[in-house]
């Protein structure tokens, strides 16, 4: 079984077999380079493995489809991401699961472990908790933080509508965007969705269209309803849909063919949740010119894969204090521009297994990092 | 230069070269494997690396020899350690440096982040807060833990002592033993070897002989004050090893030739003060039958790492919860045995190259572990 003892290891950079490899990779010889840090502490970045060095953090609550499974049984979850860093992007990665939901002890422990690594993956933790976590982690720690689960969904996202654009001779700025969804990934995506310039997005959760008139929203949602809704829709997915130019769906909600039929034409439909699709793809295609999912078996998977490696490995190649949205959007940027000459209806997106994109959205992040000055 | 870079990297057990790799990975084919897990918490130790992976924890405030130089410019020295749990028993090994050094915060620390390893190795932790540090973090976790600057080095210091006492034909029992050093590896080295049947140790600090008629012991002392010293010596280093039969040097003090001549015949004086002996060990055998220190251009070096990497590997792999002074003792003799065969004054424990240690030190720990109903 591909699972027995986990799927990483630790291993050495040089072998030690001599007297001589041990006096270099412990003591004595270690003490100097310890002494060059403590003179000079910049000097960690060049002599030890954090500047390579990704956290993979979670605390369990909101893993895959699985929900609230705690930090133990995340961990499969979290070597694999760890893995994936590995694979795509040649970073070091190591999971750290906390048996802590509370996030002030999440984000004092992080302070505390901050000189252990070089960047925190933030990974399956549950909304809206997961907003004030990411905000404090980034306000505290002077590393680049990023929790995936938003970001690296909105990011590729954003790539795939750009595909789908290009594909069309259509511009973002048109598009009226409907996002089932208010979550992590919900969020995450009006949020990004406007800095690229989209002004109609409404974003619908279990009770309806996220709406100021409603009474029944918490503070992300309420700030959602302030910036999204320019139409000041109310109702509920038909209402939302009926016209729309995008269906964007990252809840685990179904919706209607119906509403699907009613989008206008040349109609986009991304419905990304796992393992069931809010709509199953054959049938959205009957309505739409261009579907996406989140399954590697049905055509442009919109996979968080395409850009977490290359955000991360492009951030800490500039040396960069934080990812900002600037970084986030070069970064869909990078996704698209690998496939823009190659354009299909079932391709707007790169296969999660081409080995053009990381490096692609690596040096797109790391030059954004530079030209805003955070690195 | 050898340390660019740190000296450790995270790979991947199985390639993740096509869609299907991707699958088992990650998603979905993580999710079978956490939900196991959630269903079975045991499965933990066999579907994650957990079982296999030691945290390196330090906060940086007693390193080598270079004292409080905090997390960061500790970290090369925690890499080194990491690295030789990989070369020497094959265990999966990371470094945690904290940014704190308040043992409620330390302690805390590893309670949340217990899921993500399976033992725990503090490391370079100054005394006397090792000793509370090391005991709560015991108390407090499910799991082998072990401060190796106090019980690695009086592991090795026992099993060198059993060479010496075999090659002269003595009994430990009989043996006046000096140490000098009431720090992290004195307090050790005093316990294991009243475990091991010595029963006249007199312990030095830079004050003199710790006797119960001093008023300005710290707590640990105390304790030390009451369990050694059985001839209630007063005064310095000379007074102690007049007649003594083994001087035992793990501080940074020198030592006067003339205390070494007044020791007994077939004096034995490990001078493990790093990098200058307490005596020069050329110095020392003028008077002494049996010379060691730490350093690897003499004969006999003391090293830790012929016992930590089989300490944890066994205690792993008895799935043992705690690390017993049972399981001490037998690392000690297995260390031994190695060498009992082919004893010579300038080879009284192995090279730390020999790679029959680990897996001698593992057997031995794992079958005390078993023995004792700590596995």
């Amino acid at each position: 079984m591909a699972h027995v003892g986990g799927k990483l290891s630790v291993e050495l950079r040089a072998p030690i077999d001599t007297q001589r490899d041990l006096s270099i990779a412990y003591t004595p010889g270690v003490a100097q380079v310890s002494r060059a840090i403590d003179d000079k502490a910049e000097l960690v970045n060049q002599y030890t493995w954090t500047q390579r060095l990704v956290a993979v953090v979670s605390d369990g609550s909101a893993v895959l489809g699985l929900g609230d499974i705690g930090p133990r049984a995340s961990l499969p979850v979290m070597e694999g991401k760890s893995a994936l860093f590995r694979s795509f992007a040649g970073l070091n990665s190591i999971p750290i699961v906390l048996d802590t939901k509370d996030p002030d002890e999440i984000v004092e422990t992080l302070i505390r472990l901050r000189p252990s690594f070089g960047a925190v993956n933030l990974e399956d933790i549950s909304a809206p908790r997961c907003f004030e976590i990411e905000r404090r982690v980034i306000e505290a720690l002077d590393c680049p933080v990023m929790h995936d689960d938003q970001h690296g969904t909105a990011i590729v996202v954003l790539a795939a509508l750009k595909g789908a654009m290009a594909l069309q001779g259509r511009d973002l700025r048109d598009l009226k965007v409907v996002i089932s969804g208010a979550g992590a990934a919900g969020v995450a995506c009006a949020n990004i969705l406007e800095h690229a310039g989209v002004s109609d997005v409404v974003v619908l959760d279990s009770k309806g269209i996220v709406s100021f008139h409603r009474d029944d929203l918490n503070e992300i949602k309420q700030e959602l309803a302030e910036r999204t809704n320019p139409r000041s829709l109310s109702g509920g997915a038909a209402e939302a849909l009926d016209g729309a130019d995008v269906f964007l769906g990252v809840s685990a909600g179904q919706i209607a063919e119906a509403a699907i039929a009613s989008m206008s034409e040349n109609a986009i439909v991304f419905a990304l949740s796992n393992p069931d699709p809010e709509i199953h793809p054959e049938v959205a295609a009957k309505y739409a010119a261009v579907v996406a999912t989140g399954r590697s078996d049905f055509p442009n998977q919109i996979n968080n894969v395409l850009a977490f490696p290359g955000v991360f490995a492009g951030a800490l190649d500039a040396g960069a204090r934080r990812i900002t949205e600037r970084m986030k959007l070069a970064a869909a940027e990078a996704i698209f521009s690998v496939v823009s000459d190659d354009l299909r209806a079932d391709k707007i997106v790169p296969s999660p297994l081409d080995d053009r994109v990381a490096p692609a959205v690596a040096k797109a992040v790391a030059a954004a990092a530079k030209a805003e000055g955070v690195a």
